[in-house]
C-alpha cells in the first residue's frame, strides 16, 4: 500500500482490499482459527451451553487514556458473555472504515485489539470490512460477536432476585465515561483519569462460585442507575442504594461536579455489578478484594419488595429517587 | 416515541433506546430464543461442525428494487454459511443509526429483515443499537453474525480443487450492482433491473448432495471475477471462463455498456459459484436449473493447470485476462 490513508479502494473486494486484510487484520490477528479464506469459519466447543453476544462501538476519541475502540470492543462483548456466566472463546469483527482514516492509526487499534483478544484468550475467527465514504463514517465503527461456553448449571438471571439480595460493584463506577469525556478536549479539561475497560472474567469467575449469586452485569451504556432500573423492571422489585458506599474517584467526582454529570449514569467498561444472596454477600465481597483491581469493591445496596423505585439514600440519610436515563449524557461513549 | 425520528438520546442505555429497542426491533424480530433482557443467549445446536461467519452492510441506497438493506444482511450472512455448506440457524444483529433517520424507515427496513430472517429459517438472537450523530451515519449499517451447523462430512475448500474441474454459476450476475446503482438516480437512468438479493440454499443443498463438490462461493464485492482470482489465488491453478456462456441480463448488459462497468465485478446477493468434478457437473447444473431462479444457471469455465490467470474466453474465441478488481466500480453495494 502506497497511500498511507483508507481509501474506496480498500472496500471494494479487490486487491487493496485483500492487501488490507492481510497487512493489517490478518496479521495482527493471526491464530490457528483464522483463515481469510473462508465465508464461514468451523468453531471448536468445549461441553457447555453454547453462549451468544454481540455489540457495536463508536467511541469517539478512537483512542483515549487506558484504552481505544479496539480493546474495548473485546472487552466489551466478552464482558457480555463473562456476565452471562461464560467463558469467552471465539469473536467475530466488522469493522466500517472511513475514507480518509490513516492506516497507521487503523494499524495500531487493530494490534491493540489483537493484544487484548489474547490476553483474554479468545481468537477472532471471522471478519469483514467495509469502507465509508469520507464524511460518512466517523473514522471508525466496530461490531462484535461473541461466542462462549457456559456450564449449564449456572441459573442466572432476574427470575432468581428476591427481597433482601445484595447489591455488589466490582469497582469505582464513571471512569471510562470521564476519560473518554476528557481526551475529547473540548471542555479544555485534563486529568489523570483512565478508563477502567478491562475484562471482568476474573471477578465473574469468582462470583459463580457462590451459588447464592442470581445475576451479573457489566454496566455499560446508562451506567451503574441503568443496571438498577433493568433489575427493577425485571422483577418489579425496587432498589435501595447506599450513595456513600458506591465508589467513586475523586477526580471522577470533580469532573461530574464541575460539568454535571452524575457518575451513577457513566459507563463503565470494565466493572460488574453482581445480585447475590445476603447470606454470601460479603463473602464474595472479600473474594474480589483479593483480585487486581478488586480493592474497591463494595455492597451498595439491597433489592427491597417494599417499594418498584430504584432509591439512592444519602450521606445524610436522605433518599431520592434515581430516575431512568433519559437525555444522552455523552454520546459515542462506546 | 413521539418524535418521528432517531435522535441521540436513542443510543443511550436509557428509556428511549429501551423503547427503541422493544418497538422497533424486538417487535419484528420475536422469536422464542431473542431476550432482549440478557447479555447473552444461549444457542441449541443440532449435531454438526458449528459455523460462524460475519458481514457488515453499506448500501446505499437503503431501499432498491428487489431489497433493502435489512434482507440484504439476512441474505448476505447466511449465504456466506450455505456456500461453506452449513445450515444457517441464528444472526447477531448489530444497527449504526444516525440521527435523524425516519422510525418509519427503520421499522420498515427491520421489518423486512425479520421476514426474511423467518423464510430463511434463521433466528435473530442477539442485537445491539448504537446512534451516529447526524451527518456521521449514512443512514444505517447493518453488521450480522451468523451462526449454522455443518455436517461435518463435507469436504469444502480451496484444496479439493483439479485441473479439469468445471465451473458454474446458478444465476445471472450482476443484477444486484445494476439495481443499487440505478436506484441511486444519479445517473438519471431507470431499468427493469432487481437485486437477485436471495437465499442461495435451495442451490447450495442441491450441490451438497454431489461428492464430487469441491467449492461454493457467492459473487458479492468484486463480482465473479474476484471468485474466479481466488480460487486461482488459492490453489495456483489458472481459470478459463467462457464470455458468452456467462448469463448476464440484456439490461444490465446495456447499463454496463452505457456507463462503463464490467458485469463480471459487479455484485450479485443471491448466486452461487460452484466448483465441481468434470463428471459431475452436468448432473448438477440440471438439478440447478429444475429450482426456482435456477433457470439460467450456466457451467461458465473451467479450471487449468497449464495457466495461473484468469482468462476469458470471448464470443470468437480469443482470450484476454480477467484481472484483478482494484479501483472501486461501486462503492457502498453491499
Amino acid at each position: 500500500m502506497q497511500d498511507k490513508h483508507i481509501s474506496l479502494a480498500h472496500g471494494n473486494g479487490g486487491r487493496y482490499m485483500r492487501e488490507l486484510i492481510a497487512d493489517v487484520f490478518a496479521r495482527h490477528l493471526a491464530n490457528p482459527d483464522l483463515d481469510i479464506g473462508l465465508d464461514a469459519v468451523p468453531l471448536s466447543l468445549a461441553e457447555g451451553e453454547v453462549m451468544f453476544t454481540t455489540d457495536g462501538f463508536t467511541v469517539q476519541p478512537l483512542e483515549f487514556p487506558g484504552g481505544n475502540i479496539g480493546s474495548l470492543a473485546v472487552h466489551g462483548t466478552t464482558n457480555d458473555l463473562a456476565v452471562a456466566g461464560a467463558e469467552p472463546l471465539y469473536l467475530s469483527l466488522n469493522a466500517f472504515i472511513e475514507e480518509g482514516m490513516e492506516i497507521e492509526t487503523l494499524d495500531r487499534i487493530v494490534a491493540s485489539l489483537a493484544e487484548t483478544a489474547n490476553e483474554v484468550g479468545v481468537r477472532v475467527v471471522a471478519g469483514d470490512t467495509k469502507v465509508l465514504r469520507r464524511g460518512e463514517g466517523g473514522g471508525l465503527y466496530l461490531a462484535t460477536t461473541g461466542v462462549g461456553v457456559r456450564q449449564s448449571d449456572s441459573q442466572l438471571g432476574f427470575d432468581g432476585i428476591i427481597d433482601g439480595d445484595r447489591i455488589l460493584v466490582s469497582g469505582p463506577v464513571g471512569d471510562h465515561g470521564i476519560a473518554v469525556l476528557l481526551a475529547r478536549e473540548q471542555f479544555g479539561l485534563r486529568g489523570d483519569v483512565f478508563s477502567d475497560a478491562a475484562s471482568v472474567l476474573p471477578f465473574t469467575r469468582a462470583a459463580l462460585a457462590h451459588d447464592g449469586l442470581r445475576f451479573m452485569r457489566d454496566p455499560t451504556r446508562g451506567g451503574l442507575a441503568t443496571v438498577c432500573h433493568e433489575i427493577s423492571q425485571h422483577t418489579g422489585l425496587g432498589i435501595r442504594m447506599q450513595q456513600p458506599d458506591v465508589p467513586v474517584r475523586d477526580a471522577v467526582q470533580s469532573v461530574c461536579e464541575m460539568l454535571g454529570y452524575d457518575p451513577f449514569y457513566l459507563a463503565c467498561e470494565g466493572r460488574v455489578v453482581a445480585v447475590i444472596s445476603d447470606a454470601q454477600a460479603d463473602a464474595l465481597l472479600a473474594d474480589w478484594r483479593r483480585l487486581p483491581q478488586g480493592d474497591e469493591a463494595a455492597i451498595i445496596g439491597t433489592v427491597h419488595a417494599q417499594t418498584d423505585k430504584v432509591l439512592l439514600v444519602t450521606e445524610l440519610g436522605g433518599e431520592r429517587i434515581l430516575d431512568e436515563l433519559e437525555d444522552d449524557p455523552l454520546p459515542r461513549i462506546c
